[in-house]
């Protein structure tokens, strides 16, 4: 029996439940509430910034894996150095955990970025703004998603805040043509696997919509997307799925806008949209074992999340949606959270996303 | 939440956790033992033939369902006095747990039987031969699964042990060209919903293989049983996935073999065969939701089952076959026995098929 632990009991532990048990894995979740979205694995619930909470769920397993970003990277060497099997690494997931590093990182191997700096002080911040049309973005290096840890910045007193708290990562706003977002996955031995470019669309900050493959003329972009997901992957030597977020430019370049080391929104869509999920394909890298085929079971796949409730009450209104494939995350309704989300596949693009959107809009509820 | 109790622990109850965590439903299940198939949902370890512990594991449940046929019809006729809902009811499972029976009512409802008796002497077994050319088929009522219960007769004394115990089936030798199967799921509210129909292969008088769908010259073969399957399961009120074993005889017409009212090994190829896998399925048309599209995500599927053993370690040599899906049962390897299967899909029958049988040859040990 291979025994994995996922420290953090979010939908995304939930969704590697059902790959873990058809592959023959038992999974074990570490979370943080008895009513996390992973609950009905979750054999320890405590504290993942406590050394000997997480030591204690990890001496049993045979290799550590993650549902979030956020375990202290202390934590994480201590695992390590135990002896225990981490993936992603603790080198690796430092450039996913601290967004400052992985600017200067990516830099430094030459990835494409949009134009950045490191703000310590308002006056910092000031200089940026001119420099850069007077609106930049600015990010709290640590501890943000879904839009937190992000505002648009048009006066400098706007991050005077942040910057009390240390410094501030700045960055020019990309002038994009859309979204997208690269998805890989490499096992230990090196072998890697691309999924096809997904096209995301944004909602206040939060994905709101995926396409996959990403729409496009010509292959041009989506050979672009894999190149540089497969490069970046090595060059920072991750393990598990890696998820490149990335802004399509006006004037046709790619460019690296955040990284996550674990499935992601984005890759939702590869569970009917793809041979291999990114839940399953996540177990088998970080398992080391081969990985499974990332094509495509239909030409078209479109993801659309569900905000603020997903009740099974209203199942009943799906009669004329047979086809869209229901996931519930199990969390309690509050507005504007991801409760679950909703895919539909097909041969035409525009059927399938407005299939898609259909349902999705049923359990948006007023809430 | 919406709670469903699952009686049995095999690899049915385990193919369904997956698909009851993405709808959100809680999943419980009475297990025979503490290392059943379906373990990690087995929230109840007790025997399904004793009414105190059956009871006491339906009473906070919102609906029963059977991972097999073995539940004694007075427990289940208890639980629906007690006002529990129980799908499918005990009136429709009364038809599946008892051959002479199922025999009996569908021959009442006119469907297409082989030519059939019942035995309660030798004498009464030896006239059946001499009828039917000197080679039958005797079966015991109740209890039988993948062959076992099942036999070819030449010699009235050969069911002599069996006719100790009661009646026994006798069947005409079905001078078939192939065997089908028929999968049907129904809601209580009369919603059916047919997938097309599968060849199946068997081995040792069990399921090996199945094609989804059945190659057929014509579609009228597949139209004919999806109506049959669909008149079926109408009839007996099954509630849930109902599959119709069939023989198609050399001369073109379908006859019933058996009848199973629960998730089956022909329908295992759903998971990534079809839009809708007979384990949501299942689950959608107990709760009495819209059912799902039963259309094919694939021209075609198939499924190889794996006996012996399914180890961990053989994961390894899955290089050249990144396209076929693993599916483990987590039981211990023993001869024979049913440890899990692979499903490859494509768009060449007889390439989807040779991609299936080399995996399944992997992991068919030499136990």
């Amino acid at each position: 029996m291979r025994v994995i632990g996922v420290i953090g009991g979010g939908q995304l532990a939930r969704m590697m439940i059902g790959p873990a048990i058809e592959l023959g894995f038992e999974l074990r979740v570490l979370a943080e509430t008895n009513d996390s979205s992973a609950r009905d694995r979750a054999t320890t619930v405590g504290d993942f910034r406590d050394l000997d909470t997480v030591r204690s769920f990890a001496q049993d397993v045979d290799v550590i894996t993650f549902d979030h970003e956020h375990v202290p990277s202390d934590i994480i060497v201590a695992l390590e150095d135990a002896g225990i099997a981490v993936r992603p690494g603790s080198a690796a997931l430092a450039v996913a955990q601290d967004k400052i590093v992985m600017r200067r990182i990516l830099e430094e191997l030459g990835h494409p970025l949009p134009v950045w700096a490191v703000a310590e002080t308002e006056a910092d911040v000031a200089g940026f703004l001119e420099a850069n049309g007077g609106r930049i973005i600015a990010k709290a290096p640590r501890g943000g998603y879904d839009g937190k840890g992000v505002a648009v910045v048009t006066d400098a007193a706007q991050v005077a805040e942040w910057l009390d708290g240390g410094p501030v990562l700045l960055e020019e706003m990309v002038d994009f043509s859309r979204e997208l977002a690269q998805l890989v996955a490499r096992r230990p031995n090196g072998e890697t696997a691309v999924w096809p470019a997904v096209e995301t669309t944004q909602a206040n900050g939060v994905c709101a919509e995926v396409i996959l493959p990403a729409p496009s003329t010509d292959g041009r972009i989506i050979e672009m997307a894999a190149v540089l997901g497969r490069q970046i992957a090595t060059d920072l030597n991750v393990t598990g799925v890696l998820a490149v977020e990335l802004f399509e430019t006006t004037d046709g370049r790619l460019l690296v806008n955040e990284l996550a080391m674990r499935p992601h929104n984005s890759g939702h869509v590869t569970i009917e949209g793809s041979v291999t999920s990114q839940f399953e394909q996540h177990l088998r890298a970080i398992c080391d074992m081969p990985l499974g085929s990332t094509g495509s079971r239909h030409p078209w796949s479109v993801m659309v999340n569900v905000f603020g409730a997903m009740d099974l009450g209203r199942y009943s209104r799906l009669t004329q949606s047979s086809d869209v494939k229901l996931h519930n995350y199990g969390k309690e309704p509050r507005p504007g959270r991801k409760v679950g989300h909703v895919t539909a596949t097909g041969t035409d693009v525009v059927d399938t996303a407005s299939r898609a959107r259909a349902v999705a809009e049923i359990f948006h509820a007023d809430i």
